[in-house]
């Protein structure tokens, strides 16, 4: 089973290591729209062989991966469809509605091969430079069709574990569990630099919460944008239900109300410990 | 020099193992009301001795550190300066013109040899069995009044840098940069539990980013309600900035203007990389 790889970023990159690196017998192909992050792609192991165009790429694959920022998702699968007929594709996109309903104002219900997926897995880091071949090992690859046994042995090679959502599930899902704290997150650091002309001062003095609380702040902005544009509707919902939490915290404290204060900051502390010892 | 700690949990418990680990000449006495945790400190080698009460702990101390909860100290800072008028008074509470006005309550303008104090350390954990010889090496200690050399040369004896705030400035400060993000992290997990029927499947796909994100949720109820409610005022003001923030970073997404949104998101990363650089 040969599988091509479409940019060779974090995420891409990293299944082509982690599929070289534990023995999964085909070739690992890849293309990347950026010319210096192919190159860097073959220099690092990622990949057996560089493609110089989509074509030469779908040639002779098996699975294409589509591992690039949602918005530019949807166009892709529909040229790789166009290339061959045979390929199965599969994505690595966060938002998994949006690409499907590109898809049919594309192609309108003609049949395409395609496998929406998405690793829960990354860092913050971006390009193949940061790429790790365990970057998988353990986490939960969730994919949106059944029934294409070969894209879950790829992410099984890879370590990850595989788990079925519909569309619009994993789009609420992840809306809460992942966009919304991207959104907060880069939301607390505006918010210190609105403070103006104390904010170098506030700055000097960060320590070391601040800096894992707004670690997810430093993701690829072009990837983020992409999320929040096309997972809108489901992250606004999110977003309500986090300024009520907002709203129920801040009248404790102005109301003093210093048991139920206790009490919440308590329940919430138990649900997330709770909550994380079920994470890698 | 003689240090005596009250409250030997992980602010305490680090302090007394990073003096007596790093050659600090003079006995380390604690004490804690809690006999479990007095008990644990004495096992784990953060003292030398454990004092029975207040007065044995005083007794031949030429510093005394109050490590306790922000609600806490006060009393115990009024308490100790009347079993002593010679000993130098200090505490680590996060929160400083609180308890300033508070002990200013209780003994009026009377002097008390008392520097306030609040080291930027910590982690979300909490106990004797929490504490940590390296905890203050090479982070910021904050104190806001000058001339006590015992107290700089303890710190520093700890692998701390002393740093000059006024009580005001202080508050605002680490109102911004660790009360704001305390507060949002709780919000963050309250928000998910208020999504009701969903939020086991929700709990379940969380991912890595969320357990960083919200670790400082994991910290201690008690101390955090206590701060809350003692700097009430900055943080309320902190949150009119965090809540501005979050309404510009909705009204890009709900507009879908693409440009401004994908700018806001690179200028956030380049300050949140910036101010990271400067932490250890």
């Amino acid at each position: 089973m040969n599988v091509g790889i479409i940019g060779l970023g974090l995420i891409g990159g990293s299944l082509g290591l982690a599929l070289k690196q534990r023995g999964w017998e085909g070739e690992i192909k890849g293309y990347d729209a950026k010319e210096v992050h192919g190159k860097k792609a073959l220099e690092l192991g990622i990949i057996d062989n560089l493609a110089g165009s989509l074509e030469e790429l779908v040639e002779g694959a098996d699975i294409v991966v589509v591992a690039v920022p949602v918005r530019a998702i949807p166009d892709l699968i529909v040229r790789v469809s166009s290339i061959s007929r045979e390929v199965i594709i599969t994505d690595v996109g966060s938002v998994k509605s949006y690409i499907l309903k590109e898809i049919q104002k594309r192609v309108g219900n003609r049949y395409i091969k395609y496998v929406p997926g998405h690793p829960i897995a990354g860092t913050e880091k971006s390009g193949p430079g940061a790429a790790e071949a365990d970057l998988f090992e353990g986490k939960r690859v969730v994919l949106c069709q059944r029934g294409f046994r070969e894209v879950e042995e790829m992410w099984e090679t890879a370590g990850a574990i595989v788990e079925y959502l519909d569309p619009e599930t994993h789009d609420k899902i992840f809306a809460a569990v992942s966009h919304l704290p991207h959104f907060v997150a880069y939301s607390l650091v505006e918010a210190i630099v609105m403070m103006e002309e104390e904010k170098d001062a506030f700055f000097r003095f960060v320590a070391s919460g601040f800096r894992d609380f707004t670690r997810i702040a430093s993701s690829d902005p072009v990837m983020w944008r992409d999320i929040f544009l096309t997972n809108k509707k489901a992250i606004l919902q999110s977003l309500i239900f986090f300024r009520n939490a907002l709203d129920k915290l801040e009248s404790l404290i102005v109301m003093e109300d210093e048991e139920k204060l206790e009490e919440l900051l308590r329940d919430i502390k138990e649900v997330r410990d709770r909550v994380i010892k079920g994470i890698k």
